[in-house]
């Protein structure tokens, strides 16, 4: 395959999992800061004119896997890839970020939900949505409305 | 960081590059088969709850990558993180797929654009969508109109 290398780095209010909102109607709604490395900046050019990325990153300080978890949503356990848990064979992770301004290779973003430090692997724009009336949620929609 | 492996194997009626439709309008509409390995299916139980998936998996039949591309889309040069080009410095692909039925490991999904035996580095519920009039698509929107 391939070996992952860092492109940047994610500069983020978040400096333990603890303090990373999770659950039932956790919002992302704090800024960050995408840092590239000046060898890849150049490859940002024109990202300006999306307003949705999709961040690419390594799960850098998560080690092992189980195939079923207990997420924080929910009381019952899920198989691994029905959930967003960070233990997983392959540990990347994905979030969907505002972008708010670039400035040289620094996209200013909002909706950060990695740890501080975190190694970027890939960033992608977000190009199309599934309307609201086709997309269903599975177990995070039962366990919302049994805490409902 | 870590080191990648696969989780299981498109079967996809794309053997080469050219088969799959790119460029502006290009559909995705195509039914394949997610076959993950025997040790892993356990993590797809509830999966059938969703109805679109996010896959990650590999691009192992690319090599190297240019911070500038020229895509399909359009004539015009653009910076690497703005495309979706196969050739990135960490060459992972992201489709998102409709999950018509799954049995046992195997998932039957529409809306592949992958070729036929790409390795799978992850499977991940897609839960939520950007409203459509909150989107932005940068170039590829300006490409577009000056193609209509």
């Amino acid at each position: 395959m391939f070996t992952p290398q860092p492109i940047g780095f994610v500069i983020s209010p978040f400096k333990d999992t603890g303090s990373i909102p999770k659950g039932l109607g956790a919002k992302h709604e704090e800024e960050g800061v995408l840092e590239i490395l000046p060898e890849f900046a150049p490859g940002l050019t024109d990202i300006e004119g999306y307003s949705h990325l999709i961040v690419l990153w390594a799960f850098d300080r998560s080690d092992g896997f189980d195939l079923m978890v207990s997420p924080p949503t929910d009381n019952r356990p899920h198989g691994l890839f029905s959930t967003r848990s960070p233990r997983r064979p392959n540990p990347i992770g994905l979030t969907v970020v505002e972008l708010l301004r670039r400035e040289g290779g620094s996209l200013h973003v909002r909706g950060v939900d990695m740890l501080d430090k975190t190694p970027i692997l890939d960033i992608k724009p977000y190009l199309s949505s599934i309307p609201a009336d086709k997309l269903r949620r599975g177990w995070l929609a039962e366990a919302e409305a049994r805490k409902a």
